[in-house]
């Protein structure tokens, strides 16, 4: 069935560490498990922070504290020790995207300095190796509102994050009004559903997007200008 | 592959009237699609709605706000003909869920009535027939902070909405601090990813989802108390 969508969990690559060719090791990855012109990978952007030493000591509370501080733009709530922060990429979600819980003791793990960046360099190699596809770096952010957290785009390469569909017909005939579909953050959830099945996978390969998609995009396209956000 | 998740778009069903047995016709084309025990059907509100009957007249602007007044329960924030609202059930969305856009002409839809006892009814009717599937009703939400829309579920059967991994052990052996992952709405946004790809599609078959998260679940299990809520 040629318009089915198929989401493979990518297995086989080592636990990562600082200084890893983390492009290298899941290109070597993707291709064993047959990657093509056309498929989008995602990968988590724990991996590529831990590969590009994005870790940080933090020993105590204190410390903690500070990091989330650190990586904060701009506080939208805080509740005990729950903070709900802006990146400097303009990312809302808890801790400024800090995790401190998943770091190797006495450390904490911050989010790709530039996520676009490191999707390309994953596509880059790849194109390199004469294949040619997407990428998106994800992480879990929780929601307003919704309960439970969702795998979200912070990068993208080679995939238009969001896909206007405004002049699109409906199947009768009318002009779209719900436009802008989020096509980035709906791949990562995707993804989510097979690396959350298998713990300890951090990368997925999505066979299937609509090849309209496919072209020059940011992650930074999926964030709400401030100006425009009723809820920043 | 067997970990791996494949998500179909359901084709085959005619144009919904109100009145229509949907869940017979949704069961028809999901056996006709090879339909088996432990998928999922996605089903978009929309034609859930229009099946269930949920039109009302709305011909000037006037009438459109005043639809979306009384199936608000609270208004959230407003801008220009933008509201953001609470529904009944508890969803916090544009408009209060209601369509005003892919109505015949001089009616606007509303959300299902109970998106529960509809996801219900289209797995009754498949038990009937000795299937056992899971069943997603969804609606198309935007997000605070982030840029274009994203499928979400509203009503679900057979399926656990929200999927707690406290004490599930990540790939070293540590317990997992992010607990409480929205299986439901990544559900939605995975099957939208195919039914956004052929526009008319109003359903379509998830495939490989951990045998785990199925079981008893509500829409309303994702919705989250407005007393816990920092943004409502």
């Amino acid at each position: 069935m040629t318009a089915a969508l198929t989401v493979l969990p990518l297995t086989g690559l080592p636990e990562i560490e600082p200084g890893d060719d983390l492009a290298g090791m899941v290109a070597d990855a993707a291709e064993a498990a047959g990657v093509t012109d056309g498929d989008c990978l995602v990968v988590t952007s724990k991996v590529v922070s831990k590969a590009e030493g994005r870790l940080v000591a933090a020993v105590t509370d204190a410390d903690k504290r500070a990091v989330v501080e650190s990586e904060s733009v701009r506080v939208l709530r805080r509740r005990g020790d729950l903070v709900i922060a802006e990146t400097r990429h303009g990312h809302v979600c808890a801790n400024a995207g800090v995790d401190l819980s998943n770091a190797p003791d006495g450390h904490a793990i911050l989010l790709p300095e530039d996520p676009d960046r490191s999707a390309r360099r994953i596509r880059d190699v790849l194109l390199g190796r004469g294949v040619r596809v997407a990428v998106v770096i994800t992480d879990t952010f929780g929601r307003a509102w919704r309960m439970g957290v969702v795998d979200v785009a912070l990068g993208v390469a080679g995939l238009r994050a969001v896909v206007d569909l405004r002049g699109t017909l409906d199947a009768s005939g009318r002009e779209l009004q719900v436009t802008e579909m989020a096509i980035g953050d709906e791949v990562a959830a995707a993804a989510e559903l097979v690396m959350g099945k298998a713990r300890g996978v951090p990368a997925a390969i999505v066979r299937g997007l609509d090849p309209s998609w496919l072209g020059d995009g940011s992650g930074r396209d999926l964030i709400r200008p401030p100006a425009d956000d009723l809820f920043r």
